[in-house]
């Protein structure tokens, strides 16, 4: 059986666990004031060029997304989003839990355009009853987005400069951004995410971790006392420093990059084998996750040898389908597959 | 000076001031344990004729939104609405405030059809991972609607059956009750209302109280212990008889009706006015609100001389504009309204 | 029957609702933006001594801490108060149902000290796990306390300065303001709440109102968009004209203070009776609340003539009990209650 | 440099660091639907010998304890704890901010006593008011307590009888479970935990795992739909498989009993070891922690040579610290501190 069905299938990268059992038996303090977060911290302030950044380690990413959002936000406030955005539609209310409405934005290939944000903002203060509905505090998108697209360069900056010329924060949900910045068509690099943002994610759970998001915020005046808030989220880790090692181990000679190029070069071999064939593709990605389109017939076929997930029934015969490869993935399973084909 | 800008801006009618006035030395203990609230208890069980029903008063809509949909859902589920919603718009996240997602249906003149209820829950729980997203714990619907328009018997029905055959309960807004009850198209009852809903509630802030809602939970199975839920979402009035004798005299020789009505009768007048100069409606709404459109010229003569709110704008040069009556409305305003176009 | 249940048993100053009467069917925006609303804002600014004080007026006691409290603190943060503070007692968990922990400090007479306040913050931050702890972000006292019981020029004083000094602000609960501002030994005024407090309320519901609690922040930077966060808890009173009247009659000729004091004339002449007649007392009260201990027999026979609320079990053969007298209380039922004695 | 600091200063035990890199590259479906998740649910189940009961796992200790705990109560409820609960203290209002009052119980020794238990509800429901005050909706308990006490058999049964008696149910905090049960004088086993209470948990984090908290329902009709509540707190981990190996592994051969019975070894041999020497304890621990009365020129030296936590100011010249010991604290690290004193 092969299986594409998410980039969390495997454990981590083997160096992580190699770290892990050689520093096994050390006794550091916890909750990450141990040496091992304190390098993870200098290396990501580095590879950002954002020296005055403040670096924090969470768990997982619906946790991520909740403290984060929480912090920035004052409880009148709530967060605008792209409709398809993960913390409208698979957070289980995470957001909505700690009090603020997530507001939603159209999209178009899971990606919101500054116009849209630019208008919503600008239309909400001209109603002369907007102190009666909930203010936009805050925009959350994803890169790459939950369907693998990513936001280019020119689109990153009028989003940077349309949030901050109406000052709300530009929070970067990136639980998959080592697939973004690694992919062929990418223009941006860390530092460009970091410029932009006030606050971004480096996620490590789907790329080469074990589970662990690196929180950076670029301008720590605007998340203030962010310890208290992430343990009241319950998503400080007592254990500290297996985040710290894990993405120091992350961070040391371009390991996550290097990891995340290989998914990206899977995808890429995969979306090939499936454009030979002439299948249709629901959305045009160029990271980790592929959409293609299957009739009832070909997924039934495929779902005997490999596993995928459904992700949108397109009419009675047809499916959306996803299959996602990781840092973890082998070329001979792609192989396999695309035999299938 | 014309007023038609919303249907709150007088005090309430004479008779309730008169009670009021008559009661006011009277020592009665707080937090509705009086007799004037039994009483308006009782008149509203049997105007309903719903004997089992418990009748609860709270001071205002959002309040009682808020604090019903909290009663009713478990923490993980949401409410079901539609977008134009009073709960999804206007509530400043009150709703999310107590950790509710508003979950948003399409809409038609602000109403939501049973077949797209039935097709959100049905899709939901064929979803894979539905355990990873807001269950849909509830319908809210509002009658009439933020636009003035009804459901018919038909279609609300409909919305009963789709709810219970999913075992969520339907929960209906019923700020402007009175006005929609007594439209002329409306072929609902009161008692269809309570039979057909599990929890809604009868407004009187809009329809000739100070303040006040009631709060009709047909099945009290549903929503047990609701006063310390009052009472934590600070919905308490502490001389609860001010709501007691509010609605006994409401509920007493059907004055309720009898204002709504009134209220209604003028929006008519109001309607046929502005029809028989073909003026455009932005809504055909057959209740105590009209939605009328006005070039910016027509807008800004008329703002000369009347007050009302912009609802929408249409395009550079129109926008559809708010009148509404209500049951203090003089009939000569509305002549000289009509005189005025 | 005579009834000295509790200082809310009758609807409001006559007044009022004459004003209330007058005003009726005049045509005024809602939710505060009335004239009747400037003008009480301007007046109680003016009683205040306070030309920069925002003024709000929401609806009920336990609404008005909970909005308060949660516009006031950050997420992270909790509330200092005395166990026995209305907050953390009777107000069924509606500040931790907006996510606020209350810190409970040691109380006599329903008082906290100013050293107590001090100690609490000091060893608070000399924890050295005080991240992981709920930080005190305010604290909140009541004039009157729930035990009838006042603070002194001095003590308030030290509050404010102890507060100041630990950069959180000082709250006021003034559900019964007028109460304690009136009674024989109070030493301060409303300037010097004003002066000394950063947020404080003046309660009508208990003091000639119908209903109505204005809020007075003296410092408008602490609680800025309090709008939305009002509108978010349900505190929006639709036809705030009704509150504007009420505390521009209340804040007339000083009426407020008139009336306030004439329940403590009434609370004074019970307490002689019953020391006259050697009854013990619970708490020496100098306001409005009395509370005596009586035995079983003497409660017994007391409640058939009277209602009065059981304040605590002392033994199996004693209880305190509490008379509360109001603006409302006649002289004669007062003498007929000694008369019983 | 010896350290005594906390329980949870190593990684995980060796053989669980093997589990992890002997599955490390298998693929396995996320959020716990894995074999490994499946085999450590049975294993619980049956060392509980509760067949029926629901096991979960979660990631953290405040976060199992907010996530059961909104689990179990509905809004205007709260739960009873020891005014030293860690709920109550160290958990930066993660209670609270889901919305839940903790109410607090006095305690001797960390422990609460079934009479106050009963009294707390008793008299709750015997308070006239008792709607406009905090519902007690389940006990939260810890084995052992923050103190290193255990409750006995006879204690626990009492609280269980007294939980049940008055239909709330019983919660069990076992971050340190493993300490507990191996004690020399404990007397109660997993069996019995298990059917007296209602809900608790088995630490990993503290007990020999990398993190990881595993939840039993021993009566899952309580805590229905506890999926999505986790992963509205954020608590879902998306490789859940690293919990089940975890878990697993430590309930294969007795595992998870014998590395805690080791650090309870080390405990008492410290113990005798300060025993002998006369120093003072500040409470009598049979469990890994022990507390210990040092004078400020004791503990100023022995800080030089070691690490451990001040716990408490006794006077001006003492204060009570803490050693803990844990699964992995090497004998000759007790020696060493030992031959210190």
């Amino acid at each position: 059986m092969l299986h594409f069905d998410c980039d969390y299938m495997e454990g981590a990268h083997p160096l992580i666990l190699e770290r892990l059992l050689q520093t096994n038996l050390e006794q550091t303090p916890g909750y990450g004031c141990d040496i091992y977060t304190q390098r993870a911290k200098e290396k990501i302030r580095q590879v950002c060029n954002c020296p005055e950044a403040a670096v924090h380690f969470l768990v997982g990413g619906t946790q991520t997304n909740a403290t984060v959002i929480d912090g920035l936000l004052r409880t009148y406030e709530g967060v605008l989003a792209a409709e398809t955005g993960h913390i409208n539609v698979h957070e289980s209310g995470a957001i909505e839990a700690s009090g603020h409405k997530v507001l939603t934005l159209p999209q178009t290939d899971g990606k919101v355009q500054a116009e849209d944000v630019d208008r919503y903002i600008t239309s909400f203060y001209q109603d002369a009853t907007y102190e009666h509905m909930v203010a936009p505090g805050m925009l959350y998108i994803s890169f790459p987005t939950e369907y693998g697209t990513l936001y280019s360069r020119k689109e990153l900056e009028a989003l940077s400069e349309t949030c901050h010329r109406h000052h709300i924060p530009l929070f970067i949900d990136g639980a998959r951004m080592g697939y973004g910045l690694t992919a062929i068509p990418a223009d941006v690099t860390l530092e460009d995410i970091a410029r932009w943002s006030d606050v971004f994610y480096i996620g490590g759970t789907k790329v080469g971790a074990l589970f662990g998001e690196a929180v950076v915020v670029t301008n720590p005046r605007l998340l203030t006392h962010f310890f208290p808030i992430i343990k009241q989220h319950g998503a400080l880790l007592a254990k500290g420093r297996l985040l710290g090692i894990q993405f120091d181990t992350l961070f040391t000679d371009g390991l996550y990059f290097r990891i995340a190029r290989h998914a990206n070069d899977m995808a890429e071999k995969l979306k090939k084998g499936f454009a030979d064939r002439h299948y249709r593709f629901f959305m045009d990605s160029p990271t980790n996750q592929q959409f293609v389109i299957l009739n009832n017939r070909q997924k039934e076929e495929l779902h005997r040898h490999a596993t995928f997930e459904t992700w949108a029934v397109i009419d009675e015969s047809h499916s959306a389908v996803r299959f996602a490869t990781s840092w973890a993935t082998r070329e001979e399973d792609v192989d396999a597959l695309i035999e299938l084909l």
